[in-house]
């Protein structure tokens, strides 16, 4: 007997509505290239994509049809989003980061017949042009002035919304597509995720919840993160869900900058990886400016150290808090709120908790297997592969002839982790870079910390090197500072103190840099071709 | 195209997975009748939900089938919720304080076939034995001991659960119908909501939000309103999604048991009408020991003054918080939290908009619209018909053969409100009691709140009563306080401080005593009965 309940279908568009209606003045912020500031606001941003959508249905783009964005963070970013999912299309967003060939190979595979670039990639999209033959049509992010001499064949994205009428939203369904995200994937060809209307509305709903992002109307946000990695952690949907103000960053990385906005544009939640995190400390600390209003730095890609964390709680008030994703989950697997029972555990306890990557909210289910299948106990001890099943995560990958899951829905992230009894996840290793010596796991990550942690080495990877009776023994490679030498001895030395014996590198190689994909993950495949004599597929 | 994503049904046995994987440890507290504390915890009322959901599907429940409970708050009555749920089955909560034949009318009209009742309703259950035909099966919430001599008929809660192995839930589909819960009616016959597991699951995710009622895994719940009402706000249910802690105050609604719960079980956040929280501040005044750990009273049920909210948040630091909702919202339509563009309003301001029922939670859709169904402004001031739509709102009413909406979903609440351009809404009055004079609306709340601050005045209800010229003129009913005497002439002065001089009672009226619904509400089918000589359909 089904309940009497409206079907009311969550549709991003309706989040738009939403923050438009009763959010309106509420601003959208972006830095752009120049260091100037243009403001706007959700009433304007939502008008102007009911405007963007009524032109892209004029140009013929239809429900399903991918549209493909090649953009930084800002407002018109936002606004070709809600234009395109609003039209009934899809948002293909690209990183502009990848190697040329991939971005070609990526928007090729979607099918995506429009692309939306800022004014700044036009030279990279004339490189590639040959290899785009789907697209139709380019539209520069920016008024007609920005578009370069010669190129009146590409289209302006300020004169498609004016010359328009806001006719409302295409009929949407809550299972169509919505957004399509492809991994950076260090293994294989680039794999696409296509998110639908309802696992993105579901996935706001989770990251605004007090124990995910804790995000209410009255959150000022910074993504940082860009809004083409797993759509900037979905927090520009949080945003229109509660109606928050949003700041973007535009092209600008700089720490500097960064801080500035925090403090001039009173943010109160920002996300960035763990080095972006230390460097504005270092900048604040040295001004002695502080962060403004910041109370939670969100921090994902990486486990960020102690003294790191700390250093925000204890002399800065903020909140530094964990969360753990990827790009199947929509992103977000794990998020490093303390729980009731945690919360009753002595201070150190606590400390260890917080450095792990958080547990995982309702909607969202984990779990750990052995390497025959076997399920992992939640000791916090024994690692296993890490699987995930739940509303916003994967089931099958745009194109592919075959479920991304196991017969019981079980995505397997690749990851090796350890789970406590309370939920939260530890990642161990991936499970492609994990040395397996003797039957035993050792974690290449846990190896690299280590060796980190003595002052002279600047950078170190961690491989495995096939071995006659161990299967694979571990080799460390390290980057010294410049000026030090340090022998294999010493560097072994150092790392006793911190891991059992049998995990000791058996051979140390000094390099001049590591080499690193274009995401900025240690490039392992690289580096077993080189040291360890394996050719994995490309 | 539909997205890639995982259609992870979004079913309440899930959220009992939940609490029961990571936060197992976290307690179920419920006080008995005898004063006496019973404590439980997730991973245990799981475990029994699922060996008591064995037991009903060996007793023939199946999926859709209703089952009944009549039933205070209690750990037993959410063991019976999820087993009930978890068999696939539809919980249908019964309020025991209802007429006896409004009882016997719904447990017909559902058509349940098991009847799950607190030891206590024994004698209620006998006397209307007769009229529950289509009832199978009695279980007495409680062990055998607690069944009386001579009825072993009745089963028992406990030794059904002891007497199963716990073989996981039923296969169940999220837009299965979960619960039912009858609106109490003042006119007409009781009409049954048939939530669905999806509607109760979104509701929860919305009520824990940071603009909802702000809840988190840390925060320990009372709800005190009952489970009858609406699922008692959804609050277990969103207990369950966090895996928060959970106190059953049982059958003693006793301002100082209640106040005494909230400061030994460190209670965070509780849920009352106004009188409760004004009875329980006056307590707490007077013995001087506070609320303990309280931060949040969630008020619902009527608007409580301006000097109680002050006197929570000013004296005592706890958050005084408006929600507004009915059966049909599952039942949350509005929270008062503010946002970002209140917060930057004079202080006044920010007082009076508190004063409001709040704001909807994307998911929710307000809009008023007036007697010829044209659209009325949101600016705060301009009444209008109250009309609703979005995720857990009903469509139609269980066993109905048209929808309770129109043709574009809206379903009008049946109040008169005002709304502001923040999303603020206002209750004015119900449609069927306000009061039409002269082709403009007088509130009859209005009337009766102001009536109320005079001393001498200790209950007052406003009517409309015909009137050859202005269609209808306000009539005032009042109950003086003993040994006070107030004439027409001094009440109607008091009154004209507080509003226009047209909508000054015609007429006052004294009674002993006012008459009220079995959800406490006025009476005021019998006071136009009475004093208006009008006779509404029953």
């Amino acid at each position: 007997m089904k309940g009497g309940m409206q079907r009311w279908s969550l549709t991003l568009p309706r989040l738009a509505d939403h923050a438009a209606a009763w959010h309106g003045e509420e601003q959208i912020v972006t830095r752009n290239d120049d260091g100037s500031i243009t403001r706007t606001n959700w009433a304007a941003v939502r008008d102007r994509a009911q405007r963007l959508a009524a032109a892209l249905t004029d140009l013929g783009v239809g429900r399903g049809d991918r549209v493909a964005t090649l953009a930084w963070n800002g407002a018109r970013h936002l606004e070709a989003w809600f234009a395109i999912t609003g039209a009934g299309a899809i948002t293909h967003t690209i990183n502009p980061r990848l190697y040329l060939k991939d971005i070609a190979y990526i928007c090729d595979h979607a099918g995506s017949r429009i692309l939306f670039i800022d004014p700044q990639f036009v030279p990279l999209v004339e490189e590639i042009a040959a290899d785009l033959p789907q697209i139709e049509h380019i539209v520069i992010l920016g008024p007609r002035s920005s578009i370069p001499e010669g190129r009146s064949d590409l289209l302006s994205h300020d004169e498609l919304v004016d010359g328009y009428d806001p006719i409302g939203w295409a009929e949407i369904d809550e299972e169509d597509g919505a957004a399509l995200c492809y991994t950076s994937g260090t293994t294989g060809r680039p794999k696409g995720v296509l998110y639908s209307h309802r696992s993105n509305f579901l996935h706001a709903y989770a990251a605004a919840s007090p124990d995910g992002f804790d995000i209410s109307s009255r959150t000022t946000i910074l993504p940082i993160v860009p809004m083409y990695h797993a759509n900037a952690w979905g927090l520009p949907y949080v945003a229109a869900a509660v109606g928050a103000k949003l700041v973007f960053n535009g092209a600008s990385f700089d720490p500097a900058v960064l801080l500035d906005l925090i403090r001039s544009e009173e943010v109160i939640l920002a996300g960035a990886v763990p080095t972006l995190w230390r460097t504005m400390l270092d900048i604040a600390e040295r001004d002695g400016k502080g962060f403004g209003k910041l109370e939670e730095a969100l921090c994902g890609g990486a486990a960020a150290p102690s003294a790191l964390i700390e250093a925000y709680e204890r002399d800065h008030a903020i909140r530094f808090t964990h969360a753990w994703g990827m790009t199947e989950l929509s992103p977000i697997g794990t998020v490093g709120r303390p729980t009731a029972a945690v919360l009753r555990l002595p201070a150190e306890e606590q400390q260890r908790i917080k450095r792990k990557q958080g547990r995982p909210l309702a909607g969202i289910e984990l779990k750990l297997r052995d390497g025959q299948g076997a399920e992992v106990p939640h000791d916090g001890e024994s690692p296993g592969n890490l699987l995930v099943r739940g509303v916003w995560v994967v089931k099958r990958y745009f194109g592919a002839d075959q479920d991304a899951t196991d017969s019981e829905g079980w995505f397997d992230t690749g990851d090796i982790a350890t789970l406590d009894r309370h939920g939260y996840m530890q990642i161990v290793d991936r499970a492609k870079d994990v040395i397996k010596s003797g039957g035993e796991w050792i974690s290449s990550v846990a190896l690299e910390d280590a060796a980190l942690r003595l002052n002279g080495i600047a950078d170190a990877a961690a491989i495995g090197v096939p071995h006659p009776r161990w299967d694979e023994r571990p080799m460390l490679i390290v980057v010294l500072r410049q000026g030090v030498r340090l022998s294999a001895t010493e560097i072994t030395a150092h790392l006793s103190g911190h891991m059992a014996k049998w995990w000791l590198p058996d051979e140390i190689r000094y390099v001049d840099s590591i080499p690193r994909t274009a995401t900025g993950k240690i490039d392992k495949i690289a580096l077993r071709r080189a040291f360890a004599g394996l050719e994995p597929a490309a």
